[in-house]
Formats: C-alpha cells, structure tokens, sequence
C-alpha cells in the first residue's frame, strides 16, 4: 500500500521516518506540506514533495496520513481524501470529536477506511483494544489520565512543592506545554479523547461543551500535600461511565487514591483503566501518551492495520447529553481568614443534606492565608451541590474553595 | 455469525453466558461436551448440544470455539474445524505454543482464521494491541507476568511472610491452583505464552524446552524480606529481547525494582510491558489473567471480530533457538553454616572474574540456619556463570544458594 502524509511536523517527520526506515506492508509515497523545500527529507527525497491536489488524483496511493491538526484545512483535506476514495489515518482528536459521524459516514459511502489510533493516549493502543480485544466484553466504567502535558505539570507540582504558574512555564521553555496552554490546563484535550472514547465504547455521541470540565489552574501546592496525607493522588482524570440513565462523563482534576493504578502513572505518561462487566477489575493500558514517535507509531499501525486487510468498524451513534455522576465522595479545600468554629459549621451545613465527613487535616505552621482540608463520604452529588451552595455564602472564606471528587481503588 | 463451543466447562460456560446474554454480530448455535444431560444449560436450550461430527458437517456453523484445552483431543477437533472450513478460536496456549505453524498453516489452506486472544494474559487484550495497535511499531523487549497462580502465591509469600508449601495448600483449596501444580509453579503455562507472544512478536518459532526456565519452588520467605530491602518485588517473569544474535528468552523467578510497573503486578493479575523501538518508555498492559468471565469474555472479543470482518494474521515464522540474556544484576541468598569471611571469599570470587557487589544484607535475628543476601552490579552472565561454578564448590553452603535475575525500571 502507498502512502501520502498531509502535514510534515513534529508527528508527520516521525511518520515519514517510520515508514522509510520500516520494511512493512505500506511504503511511503508522498508529502504534502507548506514549504517543501524548508523541509529535511528534500534534498534526498525531492520526488516525495508533491502538492495535494496530485495526491487525490493519484490512485496509486491508498491510504492518507493526516498530521495537521485542528478543524480548518485538515478537516477539508480528510475530507477530500475520503471522497476520492482514500483511507485516510489521523491523530486529529479534535476533528474526530467533533466530526466523527460525518466523516465515519463519507469513509462509509466511499467503501474506505477511517482510522485514528493515535488521537486518543498517543503511542498506547487504547483504541484497538477497544476495537479488538475488548470487544467481546461491555464496557461499563473509563476512567483515564489522557493529557500528557498537565500530567507532567502536575507530577512536577506534587513532588517539588512548587506552584502551577512555575511548573508552567518551566513546561512551556521545555516545549512540553503550548505558549497557549488553554487547551491542555482548561481540560479542551482530555475532553476530546473522552468524547472519541465514549463514542466507541458506548456508541454516544455526546457534545463536547455538555461535559462538565474542570482545568488544573485553580489547584496549589497545598492540594498535594493534603492529597498526600489522605493516601491519593491528584491528576486530571477524564472520567465516563455506563449508567441507566445514559452516560456519565466529566473532566476534572480529582484525587486517585493510591489502590487504583492511575495514582500512580507519573510524568507525561498517559493511562485508562477500562472496567468491564466481564472484566470487572479492569483492564489497565498506560504508556507514552505524545512525543513525536510514539504518536507516529500509532499512526503506521493503523496504516500496517489497513494494509493487512484491517477496517476501520462501523458505529451507529445515538446523539446524547452527558449526565453528572450521581455519588461520589469530595476532596475539599478552604482558605479561610481565621479558623475559629469553621470546622463544625461545615459539618453542621453538610449535616443538614445528610452528607458525613471523613477526614479533616490542616498543615501546621501555616503564615498569612490558613488553608485546612475535608473528605466526605460517598454523597449523592445534589445533596452536595445544595450544601455547596450555602457553604459559599458564608462569610469566613479569603478564597472560592476548590472541590475535586475522590476516586477509589 | 453462528458459533459452536467445543468443551462447556468453566471457560466455554463463560462463552455462552456471554453469547446468550449480549446481543452482538454472533450468536450461539451449539455446544459439544461430553455429558450434555448433566449441563445447567440443558433444560432451557436442549437443542444446542450436538455431537461434533453434526458441528463439522453443519455449514452454518462459522465459528468453532475450541475450550478443552491440552493437546489430545483439542487439537484433533482444532484440525477438523478447520479443514471444515470454519473459523477457530482458542484459550489453548498449549496447543498454540506447540503447533500454532502447523494449524496457522491449515487455517491459511482452508482460508479462514485462527484466534486465541485468551490463551496469553486472560482477559487482557495482549495479542490485539500486538497485532493492531502497535503493529507499527518495533517491538524490542517484552517483560510479562503471565501465570495468575503463582503470582497469587508469590503475593501471598510477600505480604505474609509464609512458606511456599503452605502458601500452595491454600491456593489449592481455593481452586486458584490445581491438584498437580507442575504446570503452573514450574512455569510451563507462563512458558507456553512467552513462546506464543515471540511468535507473533518476532515472528520466531522457539522449541519451547530450549528456553532456560526456572519455577517458584525454591523461593523462601527470607527472599521476600530481602528483595524488599533492596527495593523490589519478586515475580515469576516471562522475559524474551530482540538482539543482534537473535532473541534472548527465559522464565525466571526475578526481583522487579519498584521503578518497574511489573513490580506492583498483585495477586492472580498478569500484566506485561510491552517496549518498543518507538514507543521506548513502553507501553503496560494489566488486567486478570485467568477467570471464567475475563477469559470467556477474550474468547468472545475474537468472535465478535470475526463477525465483524476481522481475521487472523499470517506470519512467516522462523525456527531459532532462544539465547540467554548477555548482561544482567544478581541477587543471590546463601543459606550457610557460619558466617565468617563468607562474604569477603565470594566478593573476591567474584572479583576474579569483574563482576562488583552491590549490596549486602542479613536479616538479624536468626536461629539456625543462617542466611544473608548479596546483589552485583551488572555484569556478563557467562563471567556470572563461571564465578558460581567456583562458589557453589566452596564449603560454607548448607544448601543450594538462590540466584535470581533483577529487571530495573
């Protein structure tokens, strides 16, 4: 099979690589980018630089590889590709997020195939297990870490002590975070890999901005420490699950407490744990979730895949609006102007709604601000957002509290 | 599809619950055991237990669930499903570890597809992440727990500081272990899925009694203690690593240093690391190793992939002879008559041949037997080899020493 990869970056180059440095059942054929002769592949292969209209109508190649990224051009190209009878690759989560129905149903009517391995844990093959292994099994519960960049952040943050804006730009001189870091520390990322996710496991396709999320930027230092002490782990948790109702999904920073095996996946790795009603303790997949060669590995492995006679599976999606979580148990953290009394009046507030405290812990020593922390027990989520709701009137606050749900093992 | 399962035990019960309970692209048509009148499915489906030869003749029957196991009977009806033009799918990592060229062959001729996702790691969809997701990628190394039992032993062992026999007993009367355990605590099964993940892996036909194997039975829970001391946990480990020679390959109890996810594999899970050319850090994949429903629910995946136009890959497999691991740390515990000057004779031992001491440690407080611990830093296993020949000559051994292999992060 040959080739044509559309965008020639960071994840493009790794492509490319791969496929002239593999001897594998597709060979690389053409690419397709701005400024070809900027580029390093052209002065030993000038004849691959071919521009994109000559790929279309070109039907020696059969499968198109698209690095580009974003909804502009690229969906425009995918689409294109598609109509001309193309399998196309991407590792475009945000196009798939968004338009994955409509372009599943041009892959469709055009007997190719759509395939996207890559937009979702990087190098980790989420989705064939999904797709393959797992498919014999109902997936009931995700619960995944996908965004590498706000994982390293707050690695970074819990074992040095140091606060988000350091940590941040400290990832942004080392290129591990964007000069506009809104799309990974807002949660946007996460919450398109979970919107991919929900669509092949529970066949729902829900609407991005219906999903409750949560970034990072609102966390301190002292949220680790405490997270620490009460035995978990904070990390931003993209989290669905199969209820009667419909399907639960949010994005937010919660504590993992350290039985389950994503408190423990550090750094830029990215995890899931997919629990099933088969495999009930869970099947968990963790590995390099970006990086130029482990997303490009992806990428060749779905073009190996369709090469090998592979096709992408076909979804009949049913549009659905996301649901919250019903119970949960909460990590909550006060700063407060003195703490004289405020212990027992949160009690009192929780009380009323029939929600029970775990655990309270403040950090001695403590100058200017005096922050404190509390866990509840598992509650439902209503009962909680009323009691939040007075929580906040009262008076003894310096600063909006910050609330994150507790996840057990 | 239509789905025959041969052997209605444990694992092919899980299949039809599965079959019977899941509306998906395949549906049960018949069961063939041996005792059909004493099966709790037959008074709700008589009709689906059927004699074999009535399977083999039925050619709307497309799929042939094979969940005997062992290499008699199995692979005899194996064969005829096959040259009956159906397709198979297996748990039976014996059978696939000893004649997966000869039956990937028959498949081939009678072009239909042979699948066994079950017979390595359970539920956890090992072979689907192999042959999908990182199939364009270059595996290099693989490192597995694949054998539930004896990591619930092993488990066992560490956390309650108990000796293997009586460690054993209980797992037997739990029906975690069988009444003849050889296959499990000498690491047989865990071999018979290392050779299977080689095949498909590096495309290498291994004879699987070439392959240097060590069981759990001469584990003490003094080893446990020490490799805790030494910051790592004891695991049985499937081990095989793509070299310029050829692929290196052994199942070996060794201690896995904390860094490694391998070292927090509990219980009956199984787990493997999976590193790859381009995926270097790695990718880990954990779940239950064994189980009616995570095993039956693998089976059920590969049918369901079938049904969905999925088929098995065809590999050239070359027939090689595995190699030992060139370099490597060891630890090694001596159980000795008395102590003095026994660790300056093996460091000078040692010494002789380059090879450095890393640690030395005794557990205090001992009666009788006296034992201590030592590691090296890594060092040639043929040096390694040559210096123990000269230390299990000595005369201060009151039994044989343990020599294990340390796998870092």
């Amino acid at each position: 099979m040959r080739v044509a990869i559309l965008g020639h970056g960071v994840v493009g180059g790794g492509v490319s690589r791969i496929l002239l440095s593999e001897k594998k059942a597709a060979t690389l054929a053409a690419i397709c980018t701005l400024d070809p002769k900027k580029d390093s592949l052209y002065s030993e292969y000038p004849d691959f630089f071919r521009p994109f209209e000559e790929v279309l109508s070109d039907s020696s190649i059969d499968i198109v590889v698209e690095t580009i990224g974003g909804t502009g051009i690229a969906l425009d190209m995918v689409q294109k590709s598609l109509r001309a009878k193309k399998n196309v690759v991407t590792a475009n989560k945000e196009m798939i997020a968004k338009h994955f129905s409509e372009l599943q149903d041009l892959a469709k009517e055009n007997g190719v195939s759509l395939l996207f391995e890559a937009s979702v844990g990087g190098g980790i093959p989420m989705l064939s297990a999904i797709e393959h292994g797992l498919v014999g099994d109902k997936i009931q519960k995700v619960e995944g870490i996908l965004n590498g960049t706000t994982n390293y952040i707050l690695t970074k943050m819990e074992r040095e002590g140091v606060d988000f804006k350091t940590v941040l730009q400290e990832a942004q001189d080392l290129g591990y975070a964007e000069a506009d870091p809104t799309a990974d520390v807002e949660g946007f990322d996460a919450l398109y890999k979970l919107v991919i996710l929900i669509a092949l496991i529970f066949q729902k396709e829900i609407p991005f901005d219906q999903v409750s999320r949560q970034g990072i930027t609102a966390l301190k230092s002292c949220d680790f420490e405490y997270a620490r002490r009460f035995g978990s782990s904070i990390k931003l948790a993209a989290l669905a699950e199969r209820t009667e109702e419909g399907i639960a999904a949010e994005v937010s920073p919660v504590l993992f407490s350290n039985k389950n095996p994503l408190s423990n996946v550090h750094g830029v790795l990215n995890a899931v744990l997919l629990v099933g009603k088969y495999n009930t303790v869970g099947n968990f997949l963790s590995g390099e979730g970006a990086g130029r060669f482990p997303t490009a590995a992806a990428i060749a492995s779905n073009v190996i895949d369709i090469a090998q006679g592979g096709h992408s599976l076909s979804y009949s999606l049913e549009p659905s609006s996301p649901l919250s979580f019903k119970n949960r148990s909460y990590y909550l953290r006060f700063f407060v102007k003195d703490c004289s009394g405020i212990v027992g009046k949160i009690g009192t507030l929780f009380g009323k709604y029939g929600i029970s405290l775990d655990a309270v812990d403040q950090i001695r020593g403590q100058e200017g601000n005096i922050h404190f922390a509390i866990t509840t027990f598992s509650a439902s989520s209503k009962d909680f957002q009323k009691a939040m709701e007075e929580i906040k009137t009262c008076d003894f606050h310096s600063e909006e509290p910050l609330v994150l749900p507790i996840i057990s093992g």
